[in-house]
């Protein structure tokens, strides 16, 4: 295939999460039909997909047909188990490409791989045994976090060491899983940024939101952050060190911390990202149809925005509150279509436009 | 069923064109699933809906079970048969109603409720025979223009008459059709209300845009309009007047003439409308996702734009500069996933955001 693709063709797509269903939204507004990939019966993409296969990542004549099926294979998580990937990749490009999977699908690959580009992070440490973490806990001090290296999201995997008598739970927590030791970073606030690829090197990013959190999970990016110029820049250049190291095409999210040292990398995530759903109502190119037009070889969009915006997630029984919210002036709904609102399940968000820009 | 769906609900579509696609893409915003009614294989609005039945609309059986499948029937075209709305209303509520539906499939009877109404209109004759159309040209004067009092559309079953010489062979053009003659107006731009109603009589309208036409099709709307504030004020109590008249559910496009007389009525679509397309990037909730709310019963959003927006249709041949369109900064793209590119097909349309509002 070249690497620009027109309207009508099929772009398919790893996971049926709300991530997934916004890109196959985006897909379709530039003309293009997706093809969901998942394992869960009924996914939230597949309202709005033109294809759904439901299948297991294991099941190789499922994902040969998904991949003959389509021009392009993206994904909505980066836990896609390598065997699918091998599978794949005969059929198919994969974008954003292996590489980028290979280094965030493990926590302790993608601090050495950001050291490595020089770029700061948190103090770390390779857990194997109780002898590793008591090695680690004397040079990196508490409080520090225990994080399982692969599959953790949203807290959890993880578990705090406030005081050295916490290790040895810590570690009997995570059940014998690899795991990484990071110490904590004295940040006065958290932005990220939403940065993208093309396949010919372009690279835009979108302006830093400031993300809060609650319980582990991001409850509110306000765009514009808390950023002198300076720090802007700053925080533009790691997002393109990062990307431009990688190869990397597609949409990332690059979690960074502030500190009075300058920007500390949390995580990346070789995904569009939670704190990039203002751009929906805040750009003309949202992140979701950037991420389209990276991996179709489309021009990117430049990433300013036309408002200042604050997104809120709606996370479980949030939900009760979509009647009053649905009465807020210059609130953009954007709900999941998730049956079930369990505690601490993101059903939603909004998007709150801030007028007066 | 209660007036008020929940998210989950399943809204029934008849129609799977543009429009269709556009309100699937809407409510799966606010989490519904859309089910797609539509004769024609692989419409644009399958490739973002849970599910599509194809098959005519003299299908009872298929109308009976679509109807079964969904929670509250919309539509994206005012010329369904009144032999489907017969079978789809035994089973759900349609919205709008009927009533909209019986006056707005008829050029005549649309005229004669508006002038009931006690608003402007051109002035207009019905047409059954020649004799009838010399009556009315002496009446109304050429020129005029000769239409077919039902299924046109973008210029489609029309034949201006200049001349007296020219009503013969206008006449002879739509083959025997119930005809409607209509007087030209002087007016100085034409522009439309999108206006919205929901169960409980609430009344939102989006700002006026302004709308040029090109070959008989809408080229540009561009929001603000030029009118003055008793213009538009006019306007939005016009299209208000026409909505509670008909006890209206959903949204409405209204296309007024500015005159020195003041404004006229051209016509009414009881649907979304094309010159409504800039509320997509222009407002927190844009008509589709508005028609959608009316239709289940929720709030519907205020209709204040939060930024200037010029929306022009790519027609035909259009398509070739999508490219180019891809470039330009603050243009949002809005392609419909139509194979082929024939002349006079809307294609998609594109949002040009301004900015400095």
């Amino acid at each position: 295939m070249s690497d620009l693709l027109q309207p009508g063709a099929t772009i398919g797509i790893l996971g049926g999460g709300q991530l997934g269903r916004m890109l196959s939204v985006a897909a379709s507004r530039l003309g293009f039909k997706t093809h969901i990939f998942e394992p869960g019966a009924n996914p939230p993409a597949g309202d709005v997909a033109h294809q759904v296969t439901t299948a297991p990542y294991e099941d190789e004549t499922a994902l040969a047909a998904f991949a003959a099926s389509v021009d392009v294979i993206t994904y909505e998580f980066e836990n896609i188990p390598t065997t699918a990937l091998d599978v794949l990749e005969q059929h198919r490009p994969i974008r954003p490409g292996r590489e980028a999977l290979r280094v965030s699908q493990d926590r302790l690959t993608e601090k050495a791989f950001l050291q490595d580009l020089g770029l700061q992070t948190a103090p770390f440490a390779d857990i194997a045994s109780q002898e590793d973490l008591d090695a680690a806990l004397t040079r990196i001090g508490a409080p520090a976090i225990l994080k399982t290296r692969r599959f953790g999201y949203d807290g959890k995997g993880q578990a705090r060491i406030k005081t050295l008598d916490e290790a040895a739970p810590a570690l009997a927590s995570l059940a014998g899983a690899a795991a990484i030791l990071e110490g904590f970073v004295d940040f006065s606030h958290e932005v990220s940024v939403i940065a993208a690829r093309s396949p010919s090197g372009e690279v835009a990013c979108f302006d830093p939101g400031e993300n809060v959190h609650r319980d582990g999970i991001l409850h509110t990016t306000t765009v514009p952050a808390r950023l002198g110029q300076s720090q802007r820049m700053d925080a533009v250049l790691i997002a393109a060190k990062i990307l431009n190291a990688l190869d990397y095409v597609g949409v990332m999210g690059v979690e960074l911390f502030v500190t009075a040292e300058g920007l500390v990398v949390n995580e990346i995530a070789p995904r569009v990202h939670n704190s990039g759903h203002w751009t929906q109502n805040g750009c003309a190119v949202d992140q979701f149809e950037q991420h389209i037009r990276a991996v179709v070889g489309w021009p990117l969009g430049d990433g300013q925005r036309h408002s200042d915006v604050v997104m809120e997630n709606l996370i479980g029984a949030d939900v009760e509150r979509i009647p009053e919210l649905a009465r807020e002036r210059d609130c953009a709904l954007h709900l999941y279509g998730k049956a079930e609102a369990k505690p601490g399940r993101k059903m939603g968000h909004v998007n709150r436009i801030i007028r007066g820009k």
